[in-house]
Formats: C-alpha cells, structure tokens, sequence
C-alpha cells in the first residue's frame, strides 16, 4: 500500500458512483477496467443493456458474477496487472480484500486522489452543466417570496421548497466523498437555526429533526426580523451547484445586514483576485483579513470551536470537491468550479452570508448563479 | 485482518453515523471507544457540546485532533489494544491506515458484521420507533389521491408527495450500508417506468432522471389505466420503515390485478409462516411458490436479468439491514423488523405489488404500517 509513481500502476479498477459516472457515463453496478495502456473495459453485473445504452465506452462486458471478475481481466488484459490502481479514500476496507482475493498477486494502490485531482478541473461541458444545476437554485429561490410565510415550520418550508426543485428535475441525490458524508437539498435555517453547529464541517448546520441526523431543518417556526438563510445545493444530472441568498419576514438587526454588507466585501476581494495561477492559501487570507478589519473575526465560518478553516469548496459531480478555499497552496486553474460562502454567525441570533458557485476563466472567475444578491426582505 | 474470536478483541473504535447513532445517540463527529472491559468513551472532534446534550454516555470526552486519538486512548485504556475491532465493511482503506498509524502495533479487525447482527434485533423501544417512521408513509399514501393527477410528470408528482412527508418530519436522509447504496424517498413509479431496472439489488428502480442517478422518477407524465407504484421509505428520527401501495387513474388491466393478487397472497403466505425459529430460506421458497403456482415466477422480483432473489430485507437504523429474505438459513428471532415486498414486474407495462414492514413477535409477525391493502383507483 505504499505510495508508487503514477508510471509503475498498470491498470485502474474504477467503482465508485461519481467516479464510475465520470469516466464511463453510467453508474450501473459496475467495474471500469482502465489499463495504463490499451482500451478500458466496462465489466457490468447489473443492467448490463443500461450500461450499453448510457456509456460512451466500446468495451461493454456482463460480468455475471463479481467471482468472475479476476478471470474476466486475466482474459482481456493477458495476466494480473502487478500493481492495481482503486479508489482507497472512498473503498470500504472488506472490498479491497475481495478485489485482493480475485487477483492473486496484484499490489493495490490508491488512485482515489488522482481522480479527485482530475476532476477538480472540469471541461467546458462539464462547466455548462454546473451552470444548468445552478439554474435549478435560482429558479427556486425566485420563487420563495410566495412560499416563506410566518409560523410555518423550517421543515414545512423546506417540502414545499424542494418540492419545487425536484418538479425542476433536481435529482435529490447529493453525493458527497467524504466518509460519513451526508447532505439533503443543503441548510434551510431559519433565526436562532443558523447559529446551531454540529459534527459536520460547515460553517453551518441546523439543529435538526433528531439527533439521528442533527443537521438541516428543525420543527422551529419561521418569526419575523429573523434572518432566513436558503443555502441549497442543486443536482442536475449529476452535476452539483452550491448557492444561498438571503430572506426575511420584515426587517433584521442592524448587526446582522451590516455583517451581511461584510460578506459581499469578503465576496468581492475574494472574486477580484481570483484567477488561474492564486493559490487557494492568498484567497482565504485575503477573505479572513476583510472579516477581521470589520471586527467580525470571531463570527466568521461559523463561532467559536464550530468555527471552519475555509471559505469555500470545489463541486462538481461531488459537493466536496478540490479546491478548498483554505490555508493551502493548491494552484487555481482554468475550468475549476467552486462554490465561495462568506458568512457569519451570531449565536442567538442566527447566521448570514452569501453563496455563489463560479468556475475560474482564463483571467479571473465567473459566477454561474446569477440571482439577485440583496437580502430578501419578504 | 485474520478473522479472530470474538472474545480476543480487546476494544472496538466505532464512527459511521448509524452504528455511532445506535451505540451512542449521537452523530457529532466523533470516535465510540468501546473496550470490551471498562465503560464507552466518545471522543467527539465536533461539535462536543451537541455530543454531550445528545449522547447517554457518561464520558464524552473532547478530541482536538485526529492526531491525538491514538494518545487519548492510551491515556484512558492504560495501552494500544492488542487486537481492535473496527466496522471494516464500511471504512474506507484509507481510514484504517491511519488507525494503523495512530495505534501501533494494533491489530484491526471487523466487527461490522457483529453490529449488523446485533441491530438486527430490535428493542421494544427500536420497534416502537419504526412504527412512527411508518406512520409518516401511511398518513402521505392517504394524502395522495389529492396529489396524483393525469399529465404530471413523476418528478413534479414526487416533489408534492416528499413535502408532505417532510412536513410530517421525514429526515431526508436515507441511510444504506452498502457501498454506493442510495436511495432517495423511495421508488415513485408509474406505468413503463415500473419495469425499468438498474443496477440496484431492488426489484423495482426506475429511469431515473438522467444516467447519473439512473433510478427512481424520470419527467415521464402519468396518464391513466398505468399502475402507480408509491414505495416510500419514511424516516424518522434514524428509523426507517419500507411500505408500498398501488393506485391508478382508473382501472388497470386484468393482468396486473391478477398479479396483484398473487401479491397478496404471497404476502399472507410469507406472514402465516413467519415467526421465530423460522429460517428466511423457507419464508423465500414458500413465496416463491406461490407466483410460480399463479405462473408469475418469470415476473416476480423483477423480470429476466434483473430478477432479484430476496423478497424482503430488514429495516432499521439502515435501510439495508438483516434479515434478508432470500435462500438463506439466517432464523427469525423475536425483534427483527423487515419489510416484505412481493413485486411482480411486466415489461411494456410496469409494476405492481404490496410491501408492508413487519416486527417478528412472540409467536408470528405483526405488521407496522397499518393502511388498506385495495388497489387505489382515483
């Protein structure tokens, strides 16, 4: 399992959903055989017409029984590659002995952050499907003035509001990589809400329906003067988005809008120096110092131990995708996507910010959810 | 990775959110240390304060960093475990290296089946709370002859069904413990995108909205005389239940009532039969003589390649849970919960059957999710 150069792995076994989607246009029960050299074959126990249907790929095979798949490799390939490329950062550890037991003698290595390094950097299309997705956000938020209503509970909300974008064809699945990572439509929180923390690393969460998820709507009702943060994340045919806007029943605090002025500066500074070749370390630091000349420091990314190190992610076909927008020297390039969320929270208040996804163009960035900016005051 | 008496593991680390949720009432970030002798530790990365207001435990202990598990432990253990149980059937092989690195000399070994088999016995208290999750179905099936109408698409019809579960506090989330498993609410499908399979272990799937997901509702528009499938999976608060109802826009072809029929017959088999002692092999052979007795054997669980071999599967803090009710000689034991689906699929037509979820009592089953069985002709 040690770390080998990319040029020693022979061969590539590909399974995970978003991957396997990526590189083979379908998420049939399958496994992608990538060959360093040579065509890669789609080996698909479950449904094998599906797979031909939706895949790209010439090599379609049924793979009647995962047993066979050792066999089914040795026949294409002419012997057992030596050194076997998988996806080890999403691989559960008793799949990883089957695939060890089904080809005797192969060393398995990670080719989990070479895919994620890959697609980190999307094509044009992929960049177009992303702005689509967004589409489903803004739509839906358009329409939230005549949903939100006094007394009505975040979780009523949030029905009514997905329902919206699931008629849109929003796909309801939000994949994430990372383990134990969980996500439903994004953070509906209303007031007192936003302030809530948990175990995820957002800056924020929600309280929640029950411990068992502790996360997202609660059965608190909507008030009025209280700020009603939509952070939601559109799918569309894969393609993740990450967007909020801001809503209230009449008019919020002064703390809370003159924070929110801080984070379109945050926003500003941040979209100004953005361009292929900052890295992600310049723009977290340039974002943290507008929050910290406003004094607003300590509420930035969450407050208190919850407080986040990042101002925002990559997406893509996953929502926690590269770059992070945080302390570290990752490069941005050209056809990168990623979501940038100032925000800021006060407890016993409730939290506020904004949320555009934009995909780095070659001398700075464009947003992909074009949707009014101002706080919504209903 | 040796395969070790139970007796020989000195401690288990449990962190994936359903087993953390069963073992400690929480899914804050967090690290269950549970030595086979001495009291449970949670060592909580995020958020602490939640963990300790969520958790029964008595000793929540906060752990600044990943990096500091390893001397946490020892610090409380008094050593590194000889041999540690980890839930290797879900832990990606990447999180098992850095255990290996953070305990030294450890030797890890799998204790997922063990909490597996464990949950699968529920607790009267367990039972009690699938049965809350079931109502959430039963109240929304009742809802839908107002919300089925000619000409919407699967997806819009979908969107109003998931409000109302959502406002009655469905979770969203729905929990699978096999890789890449996902489902989202459940399989609303009418008419041909009954008979669509894919590549799920599930006797029904859908088209799907695009190749990315590739099951559950498509923009295809209901029309009339097509069978309306609601299998819905209500969660609330962690627990899942399974449930499925058939409704039409007027009458359905004498075929699918006949299958129909033959669903239901199966089903009364199945629950006359169940019981503790009673293997889930001989559940399976008794339904499946039924349909081929009716002739339906070639639709039954699906059609042609996509034929699945179970005809239930349990249901818990996971929707994938034990037993699975297929040729194997698992024995119902008092508490177990699963969900029976007798399903028969027609391609060209679509899909029709019942599934109920159902607690092994004393002497029988006693069916959770009380609603009319009729076909549903609005």
């Amino acid at each position: 399992m040690d770390v080998v150069p990319r040029s020693e792995i022979e061969a590539a076994i590909v399974v995970q959903n978003a991957d396997l989607y990526y590189l083979a246009g379908t998420v049939q029960q399958s496994h992608l055989f990538v060959p360093a050299e040579g065509e890669p074959v789609l080996f698909v126990r479950k449904t094998v017409s599906r797979a031909r249907d939706e895949s790209q790929l010439a090599n379609v095979v049924e793979l009647p029984s995962l047993r066979q798949l050792g066999e089914l490799i040795v026949a294409r390939h002419g012997r057992v590659p030596e050194v076997v490329g998988l996806e080890l950062d999403v691989l559960p550890v008793n799949a990883l002995r089957r695939y060890e037991g089904l080809l005797p003698g192969a060393r398995f290595v990670d080719v989990g952050p070479l895919l994620v390094r890959q697609r980190a950097v999307k094509s044009p299309f992929e960049v177009e499907r992303i702005r689509a997705a967004a589409g489903i956000a803004v739509e839906v938020c358009r329409r939230i003035p005549d949903i939100l209503q006094e007394g009505l509970t975040e979780a009523a909300f949030a029905g009514r509001v997905e329902a919206e974008a699931r008629a849109l064809g929003h796909q309801g699945i939000i994949r994430m990589r990372a383990f134990n990572g969980e996500m439903f439509y994004g953070q509906l929180l209303t007031g007192v809400s936003g302030a809530v923390s948990s175990g995820l690393d957002t800056p924020l969460a929600g309280a929640g329906l029950s411990p068992a998820v502790a996360q997202g709507v609660s059965f608190k009702t909507i008030g009025r003067g209280e700020p009603v943060v939509f952070d939601f994340v559109p799918v569309l045919a894969g393609y993740h988005a990450d967007f909020t806007r801001m809503f209230s029943l009449g008019p919020l605090p002064d703390r809370l809008t003159a924070a929110y002025d801080t984070a379109l500066r945050v926003q500003d500074e941040v979209a100004r120096r953005a361009r292929p070749g900052v890295t992600c370390a310049e723009l977290y630091g340039a974002a943290v110092a507008v929050a910290e000349g406003d004094g607003l420091a300590a509420h930035f990314m969450g407050h208190g131990a919850a407080q986040v190190r990042f101002i925002g992610h990559g997406v893509g076909l996953e929502l926690d995708e590269l770059p992070v927008l945080s302390s570290n020297d990752l490069v941005l390039e050209e056809g990168m996507v990623f979501a940038l969320e100032p925000k800021f929270v006060f407890p016993g208040s409730g939290a506020i910010g904004i949320e555009n996804t934009w995909a780095v163009a070659g001398d700075g960035i464009e947003r992909l959810t074009e949707a009014p900016e101002d706080v919504h005051v209903v």
